[in-house]
């Protein structure tokens, strides 16, 4: 049986793997961490490197809370429950070098009114990719990694998550996506998986397990790629819509501004420095109008 | 009798003088402009300028704008109408010098079924001053030259509208204000303000043509005041709440991202550069750390 205790620790397990991952990668920095507790109930584990060797800025969230379901999510969830817990692990990481993609990755569980047998649970989570330039080699590496983690599960998660991630991180005012995608998953169970919830739960920590290998993979020619001021200003512009993103569409950024959230964690996802440029124009055939023309919706990068 | 011509008419004029008086102001650069049609109906006139010499980014965007009000828009107002025509000039300039501070002005006429007899109309609009930091004289110049201009037309209007700056540019999240505020107004109609439309409409273009001077004397001695790299990354943090609220909180940014609006006049507001910093704390006794303890609601700016 699921035990949300359990869960944390599993989840807080994989924060110390990842951060220590991460540590050995970067080589420079080490992560700071914050502990915090929520008011309400529970409390969380942030920890953010600034300014290391590969990554210019990047945070690793750990947070189990519990407590009074807030008005607003009971609004949004049309639910008469009145207790919750939740816990889940959040990462983005902002490198130096624009060659670098950005990346982001989340495991989260939720439930409802525990300890009654009505109780509402499910696990969400996801991992997407966001290249300031696209390198098509990369892009593919990134989703068939992805894919074969969804297929050791269910050989259906891959299509339907992959699809549920570009609808999930597109930037509808700019009509472009955020980036390559990935997968995007919420309120997983049983019922609507086919696969119980100890296998849910594999599912989710085999995405959280994922997060290093591939960014090692992902990391590991681009790290050392020469780049100018030129490049750099590009990757300044590209974390301009990664901000609009985070700000305006994404549900756990707003779900944290709405509910009065310990802020500088919810907010270690923003860039370390974007910039907006009033109506900038790609160059003809530059990389940069290729990447903006591959944020679309529907490339199939696994095929 | 209020004619909505007239009062594009007047907005556009009075866009070209703030653009004349801002260019000769700056002394180095020229706006660009840019004319653009809205496929529902009416148009608009954006100037952006980039990289002055006091003016790192800004725009002075005009337009006047009509057709079937949006779905979005009648169930945010209640309304049953069918109709709309809008018009109204905003300015928002980011200086490079991070002793003069950001300034936003809006004013706006709005007009629903205006050939029925039962149109709903009104004016809105406001002027308020973001500085990276906060002079104390400069704040009172500003707070009292803009309640001279509403006293012009009702000795209610500053306080009142003062209030409802400090209300309305609050980051909630933040738990700061944006600025030092200024004025910021509504649904002024001859019912609720106790003066004609014609004295309204005089009201709004005096908010508009008190831009130039007011900005004229906030850049006056700030201008030419050495700064270093410390000063220009805090004002690349002040920048990013200011892109919080923009992108959060803003009316006409909400509005526009929601009706697909011209993705580039909306965010021409947006910063430069901005950069977020994980947990920033102000040294003891810095102008950092005075200036975020004036960014408090009810101060007595003009007192």
């Amino acid at each position: 049986m699921l035990n949300k205790d359990r869960i944390a620790e599993d989840y807080k397990k994989i924060q110390d793997e990842i951060t220590s991952g991460l540590e050995q990668l970067d080589g420079l920095t080490l992560f700071e961490e914050e502990n915090w507790e929520r008011p309400g109930g529970g409390g969380g584990r942030t920890r953010v490197i600034q300014n290391g060797d590969l990554i210019e800025k990047g945070g690793v969230n750990f947070s189990a809370v519990y407590g009074k379901l807030p008005e607003a999510v009971k609004k949004a969830f049309k639910t008469d429950k009145e207790e919750f817990f939740a816990t889940g692990v959040s990462i983005v990481l902002h490198p130096h070098n624009p060659w670098v993609p950005i990346i982001h990755m989340n495991i989260r569980y939720f439930e409802m009114d525990s300890n009654d047998d009505q109780s509402l649970k499910w696990f969400g989570g996801g991992i997407d990719v966001t290249p300031h330039y696209i390198i098509d080699k990369d892009a593919r590496f990134f989703h068939n990694h992805i894919k074969n983690v969804c297929d050791q599960s269910n050989l259906e998660f891959y299509p339907k998550f992959k699809k549920w991630a570009d609808d999930y991180f597109y930037i509808k005012h700019r009509h472009e996506t955020r980036g390559i995608g990935g997968i995007f998953y919420d309120r997983l169970t049983p019922e609507n998986t086919g696969i119980s919830w100890d296998n849910i739960f594999d599912f989710s920590k085999n995405v959280g397990r994922s997060f290093v290998p591939v960014y090692t993979e992902l990391v590991k020619e681009t790290r050392n790629k020469k780049f100018g001021l030129e490049e750099k200003q590009w990757q300044f512009q590209r974390r301009s819509r990664y901000a609009e993103f985070n700000l305006v569409y994404d549900s756990g950024t707003k779900f944290g501004l709405e509910t009065d959230g310990r802020i500088e964690s919810i907010l270690m996802s923003m860039p370390p420095m974007a910039s907006w440029v009033y109506n900038f124009q790609a160059e003809p055939n530059s990389l940069e109008e290729k990447t903006l023309n591959l944020l679309k919706k529907d490339i199939d990068w696994a095929g």
